[in-house]
């Protein structure tokens, strides 16, 4: 491997040693693989900070035995439309999209379904889950609960998650509108890249382990907190706030995993939480079936109409065009298929020292 | 009236006149009744933006025509858990109560629910709506589109509405937690009072006709958009706009409502939309079971903790508490319980002149 800052690599490849290395540590062939596609289409969307970087994160849990390589998703109540789901202590990659797959058939039968799982681990990018049953004419949605990083409005300590929330809408010519948002103002990987070329985050982002503003990434790592979506009151701060606290809620307090401050860190290097208040990380999976509201068809048309004209939007800039939700990543997934899947050079030889200690080839 | 700066209204004073005022327009005593319970409530919780102040803009909307004062809201289509609503083109407040009415007992029997409504008009306050069914377990949501007041990100236009959306989860011995925001950076209330008062707003919340960025209020009213929550790309806005969106689809484009820059504006003398899209303002409400996946008493505990801890939490400023979602609005019908509902001094003229236009009485 040469010095450049990064390489690329054909999906089905890092697809491939990606199984290969989930299925070293014990994980069924077929989990392995999709395990693996959760991952490397957070690369192909260019969403690098949850994908195949993660994957020592991930092997790190299950040598550990503190994630179960071999889960069993079980049942626990049901109705045509609603499933409570224990994970097992499964990764998040396998039982989540178990739990999407429920939601989807559930929705396309039921009209309406809702899965609650608890029991989990981090299952990845949310986006992952809310693209399945478009075709089936469903509206989709997904969010979790994720270890603390943020805090409240006005607090000081890191009390929520990031705590992401997805939602996906089929259209009809047009590609489909896709959301995915963490409920922070900025991600753990902004400040961890800003810190890198040192340089400071924008202001009402962050916060130092005392509560008081700060633009140095450095406080992230030091005991501070990122900022709720829209940073201080007068920007929002609250509204970040009540969506964070809304799908902990959703995802933590309702289907029986953790919540808050007491979600187990994802690195098993961190200090884990005081209480136990639940089990594991939980998600929440919803679909909604258009068909109950109008003809499909009639809602792609406009879909189309809508995306046409947030598209033809008079722009601040004219270099800069306006954006549908979902693009950014739709345009990245093309250029990994044409160029193949973009991977940092110091992840890449980190995915090479895994080759060596497996006996595994990467690119 | 005395020239101070805001009087107190007893809540059943307050009630009592805005239902007799409806009825001057030709709205039902029971359905009058309704629509005063949804503004007085707002002014009861200090959203007094959402209250009576905006009774004379409905009024001329029922004068006009533009609204129907004795709506006959009509199921088009149901299944168990779902129903698609026309409003015929009724006050938000009366038809989206009857919406929210049918929602709360779908949800309590089928566990699961969610009525998308199209052909109506401005619902208030989204807090209202959800904290109806806590009592019978549920979890509540609803949202609505409204006419064009945000850009998207990177745009120089209204291109979305504020679009608000709230959520309520009932508690134990712990007020439940209500959450209810606007997908904008501020409110246009917040514009107008810093109009009013000569002041800026915080950067990044505003942008003039050109799409540049700007703290002076006076620019929304000659062409300028509030942003996005999370104000620019780097502090968030993408997420803001895709919040404002999804609502946007599911509450417009899924129900057959306006959506986007062609929702018919509030009041009367505003511009209205080049385009018919669809009938009138959109609403989606859902609700959820507890019961589907837990025990609601177990829940309830759950919620209690929850609150407990997150209240719990070191706060940045000693003097600044850390609040729960739902505590600023409850102290606020605290106040109004004991003090009187406040009116402003500009809107208790107003309602004055109303009074006396109508033979009526106020305060």
């Amino acid at each position: 491997m040469d010095h450049k800052s990064s390489i690329r690599v054909p999906a089905n490849a890092l697809r491939r040693f990606i199984a290969e290395v989930f299925q070293r540590f014990g994980v069924k062939e077929r989990d392995a693989q999709q395990a693996a596609d959760v991952l490397s289409v957070a690369d192909e969307w260019g969403i690098h900070s949850h994908g195949v970087a993660r994957l020592r994160f991930y092997c790190e849990m299950l040598s550990e035995g503190r994630i179960n390589a071999a889960p069993k998703p079980r049942i626990v109540r049901e109705s045509s439309s609603l499933v409570h789901l224990d994970a097992d202590n499964g990764l998040g990659l396998i039982v989540a999209a178990e739990a999407n797959r429920i939601t989807v058939q559930r929705a396309s039968t039921a009209g309406l379904a809702a899965v609650s799982v608890f029991n989990s681990n981090h299952f990845g990018i949310a986006g992952y889950y809310v693209i399945q049953g478009l075709e089936q004419d469903l509206i989709r949605f997904a969010m979790s609960n994720t270890p603390p990083l943020v805090a409240q409005l006005w607090g000081a300590e890191r009390m929520l998650g990031t705590n992401p929330l997805a939602a996906a809408f089929p259209a009809g010519t047009e590609p489909p509108v896709v959301v995915d948002l963490a409920t922070s103002s900025i991600s753990f990987g902004t400040a961890e890249n800003a810190r890198r070329l040192g340089i400071g985050v924008p202001p009402g982002c962050l916060i130092d382990a005392q509560g008081e503003p700060t633009t140095d990434p450095r406080e992230l790592f030091s005991g501070g907190a990122l900022t709720p979506l829209g940073g201080g009151r007068e920007t929002g701060g609250h509204k970040g706030y009540c969506l964070g606290a809304a799908v902990d809620l959703l995802c933590g307090v309702l289907s029986g995993a953790s919540w808050g401050p007491f979600v187990p860190p994802f690195p098993i290097d961190l200090h884990q939480p005081g209480r136990t208040v639940g089990a594991g990380i939980g998600h929440l999976f919803a679909g909604i079936s258009i068909a109950a509201f109008c003809e499909p068809a009639l809602f792609r048309n406009r879909m189309d109409d809508w995306i046409r004209t947030m598209r033809a939007a008079r722009p601040a800039v004219d270099s800069r065009p306006i954006l549908i939700p979902g693009d950014v990543e739709r345009e990245a997934a093309h250029d990994s298929r044409l160029n193949g899947i973009k991977v940092e050079a110091s992840v890449a030889e980190d995915l090479d020292r895994m080759a060596r200690e497996h006996g595994l080839t990467f690119a």
